[in-house]
């Protein structure tokens, strides 16, 4: 799965020695994972002695797409909740360890945009999102994910903001994961209550100025209700 | 890998004691494979107590798009020689290991017409493309192959057909995999000259005449000449 994790868009295909320099391994043994995962179907060797994700990705592709796709009345209620807020991107979160998972978005239309892919493995320790999905975490929780921020003190702020995003329904963050960039979040649940998801709007911070949060904070909120009334994150079948 | 093999559009979630059921593992053995599986986000655990495929598979599902992903002008391609051919699907299907993968593909527009999803593994003992896929290897893999075909003298049967699409270049079937379902398939190389695909139609045996055969094979020869100029199977980057 490591070996897996060196490609991505930047990286499509990968030569046997691009993956020593990147793993630290010795040559044989990436030699022997390469075999093995191109014996699973993860990896294809292609004519020109370049590796890629093979087609067995493919099916879990599928399986991942019709699991993790939105109703269209979940996606519509995405879209309008970016034209309330003046055109900026809405993503919707999921927790995954240590790490929060985009699983669907609609991307804003200003020219100056937040773009976060689909699948796209995004901090725990940083952002609105993120203290909204820890807003039930305990401490030790907390500590844990906290071991990844910026500095030894994290653990104190991002508690402090998860139990604030708890308590008001809500969470903002400014520049806590990439300067600049500005988040507002609030929590989405299943049908017996529990912390499902985050759905967020994000966008560069000279934007997210005090009296545009009040003002598109109402329909963050309304979109979150809307997305628990339909609950079907995880798929339903 | 095995488990999450469980998954498809059939099943797109599993309880536990489904897991238990399905692989005869002991429950302990499942609830442990689960939890790993949780970690590294292939699966993930849904409030209603079922397992569905995890968001950590987005990640790959776009890579897998990003690399299978044929260009226009190879689509372009396939629906031409679904037209050619009085409106049959089209397949792109490459080896792994002892199956073949569908990768790229163009639904016809009949009424009874042949439907394989992009990700789908299908044997490699059997059908058209098989043949093709299987037309330079050696009498051992072939006899690999064919331990999976229906009765134990498959390996000569399926040799023969694999040496005759050598021979003229392209193949056909009648009803190998499933009873009243035919293909006919010609080989993509890459520009190495190596072999990397086959591209077939399939559709009812019922409408796979020798008359007909005869009509669309040209087309189909032609089609995947064009792929082979084209070149961008399994990605370019």
């Amino acid at each position: 799965m490591d070996l897996l994790a060196l490609y991505d868009a930047e990286h499509p295909s990968r030569t046997v020695r691009e993956l020593v320099t990147a793993t630290g391994l010795p040559k044989s043994t990436v030699v022997r994972l390469v075999h093995t995962l191109e014996q699973c179907g993860l990896l294809w060797s292609r004519g020109d002695g370049r590796t890629v994700p093979g087609p067995g990705l493919l099916r879990w592709a599928e399986l991942a797409r019709t699991t993790w796709q939105l109703p269209e009345e979940a996606l519509q209620r995405l879209r309008e909740l970016s034209e309330a807020s003046g055109g900026e991107s809405i993503g919707l979160y999921v927790r995954q360890r240590d790490v929060r998972v985009c699983v669907a978005r609609h991307e804003g239309n200003r020219t100056l945009r937040h773009v976060v892919r689909v699948g796209a493995e995004m901090p725990l320790w940083a952002g609105a999102a993120s203290h909204v999905l820890l807003s039930r975490a305990d401490p030790a929780e907390i500590t844990a994910v906290a071991a990844h921020g910026p500095h030894r003190e994290w653990a104190d702020t991002l508690g402090e903001r998860a139990r604030r995003a708890a308590a008001r329904g809500w969470s903002v963050s400014h520049g806590e994961r990439e300067p600049g960039v500005s988040g507002a979040a609030a929590p989405v649940f299943d049908a017996a209550g529990r912390l499902v998801a985050a759905v967020a709007l994000g966008g560069p911070t000279v934007r997210f100025t005090d009296e545009a949060i009040a003002g598109f904070v109402p329909a963050l909120l309304d979109t979150a209700r809307a997305l628990t009334a339909l609950g079907s994150i995880g798929g339903t079948a």
